[in-house]
């Protein structure tokens, strides 16, 4: 059974202004300086899974270009151009009857591509137990990270927890106060939600079938439509008509046939800039400046982020968030912000949505 | 009596890095907003009391061109050129001569090329009481400029205080001590040292012979060279032997002839940033932020500049120097201001001196 690998690319990243702009979002930045955009990992990683004809990112229309230069090995096929975000159960159904269109027997990975794993030789294994897996089973699986803390920002999973390796799944929880978190974290039987997924494409195509009838109907009409000069006209009509609805509200939450394989992988969504400042090297002082010409004075804590070259003297701060994307600068304290997304969108309100 | 104006131009403006470079220091700069540069502002405030040739600014020959571009009206000629800098005795000394190679009476207006003057109604009324009394009298004269505060950046003169309107100076003393600032401007007997100086061009020349003998005849050897080809060497070589030292330090606190004309004329020096916030319109939040694309958040009695068009978002400052010059950043506590020079120099060690 061949493997393909779908990675959804289609946010805006707006919590990561102004180095993630509507232009060029978050997937196709070096977040976090190693050299390759998160897109770019993303492929990485399921290359050795996966045959390079085998992937599809689907992403929006207007970031098709920003795929092929980051993956110039695939072909403009396999960029499934959404004309406007309809949320992940659209974007995989898309992607799996195209897929369906061209055999009847696959076995799929899904994932988001802006996400961090650190622990890749631990990752690899998952993903070849979940393949395996799904190629027998039908299951729709998911991958559970062993919470580290009562993170209120993450998705939860409760599973049995009856000792093996793949484990009936019983509820999705979405953001849980921090009560609630510390009770999922310390009874043991939850996991967080990486939102990546391993299931067959009879197995998708089934849950869609029974769970998102609507949604099934639209893109299973385009069977004929899929790698056809046509494609691009029938999905702007699907997509029109297609309901905003995730895979987990639409699916897995509903599904009896869904189970989680957990690990630590050394995951995070870097969902935002504190999430990532956790990730990068860090001067005694605890400042991220990275390789950058600054000069800190009785400052501490921070992020700070300059465009290539650009020279900074930076006095007084502790517990900063600075960026300077060249064209837009941000500085927040970390514990603000969540408001970035707001204060952005209050920006493009007063002076323009260029800004953004 | 043909009065000349010698503007000079050749600071640095180390504190207002990084909108003041080594490449375009203060004076170069629209650093209000106004619509024009700090040289420009100065040119035009005595167009009407000198003719557009009796200008010369005197300035570093790096920014040569940099004066020529901002005022056009004048020749090459008229811009002097210091191959480095000497401080004020030999910057003076150099135009007195050369003005003297034209003419042998003149009326000569010294002034620096980035300060600040609001009330210019009653400067153009003082400028021209000055030049009534140095065409008459063998007097070094002084603006000086009523405290408003017990200021101790600034250099302050005493002088008789007999009720005339120009008044004999008893003494000059440089930046003092706050007790001691306090007791100056409650004495009543004391102003601000402007910086600006009228006299003949018999006084000064008078006034070099008798107190700086050595940079007197260094300057005089160039009669026959000023305005031919060979003024270029001739001041490389003047320069080379020439002590550096200030015309305070050099004469006027030395010479018996110094009087001074006091008057308020809406005066700064423009010394740092905080000086500059003072005259710049604010928001309700004290932040001075002009007409640019900013979204301010728990912010307040900050300076934001941008570079033209770019946008930002700032949360959770109250009382910075906010100065984005596209090439470099800096942010640092109103209150620490007088450490950007320093600051500055050690970004310039340590990461090459382009930077600053």
């Amino acid at each position: 059974m061949k493997t393909y690998c779908i990675i959804m690319a289609g946010g805006v990243g707006s919590r990561f202004w102004p180095a993630s702009t509507q232009k060029k979002p978050k997937q196709f930045l070096d977040i976090l300086g190693t050299g390759e955009t998160l897109l770019q990992a993303t492929y990485r990683r399921f290359k050795n899974v996966c045959d390079t004809n085998a992937f599809m990112v689907v992403t929006n229309i207007e970031y098709k270009n920003l795929v092929l230069e980051q993956l110039p090995e695939l072909s403009e096929n396999q960029i499934l151009c959404e004309p406007f975000m309809r949320n992940t159960a659209p974007c995989i159904a898309y992607a799996a009857y195209k897929i369906a269109s061209q055999t009847n027997e696959a076995n799929l990975i899904v994932t988001p591509a802006d996400h961090l794993i650190t622990k890749e030789t631990v990752f690899n294994s998952i993903v070849e137990k979940a393949l395996t897996h799904t190629s027998t089973y039908n299951h729709l699986l998911t991958l559970g990270i062993k919470p580290s803390r009562p993170d209120t920002g993450y998705g939860y999973i409760e599973f049995t927890n009856d000792g093996n390796e793949f484990q009936k799944v019983m509820q999705f929880r979405e953001k849980p106060d921090l009560h609630t978190a510390r009770q999922f974290v310390s009874s043991g039987n939850f996991v967080w939600n990486s939102g990546m997924f391993f299931w067959s494409l009879a197995s998708v195509l089934d849950a869609f079938e029974e769970h998102l009838p609507e949604i099934n109907t639209l893109f299973k009409a385009g069977l004929k439509q899929y790698n056809t000069q046509n494609e691009k006209q029938f999905i702007e009509d699907a997509y029109q008509q297609c309901p905003n609805i995730s895979i987990d509200y639409g699916i897995m939450e509903k599904a009896s046939n869904v189970y989680t394989i957990n690990a630590d992988i050394g995951w995070s969504d870097l969902g935002t800039w504190g999430s990532v400042y956790t990730h990068l090297e860090v001067n005694p002082y605890k400042n991220a400046i990275g390789e950058q010409s600054v000069v800190l004075e009785n400052t501490s804590n921070s992020l700070i982020r300059l465009p290539k070259g650009k020279a900074a003297i930076i006095e007084g701060l502790d517990g900063y968030i600075i960026v300077d994307s060249g064209e837009a600068l941000l500085i927040i304290r970390k514990s603000e912000e969540q408001r970035i997304k707001q204060l952005r969108e209050k920006l493009g309100k007063k002076f323009g949505d260029k800004l953004i």
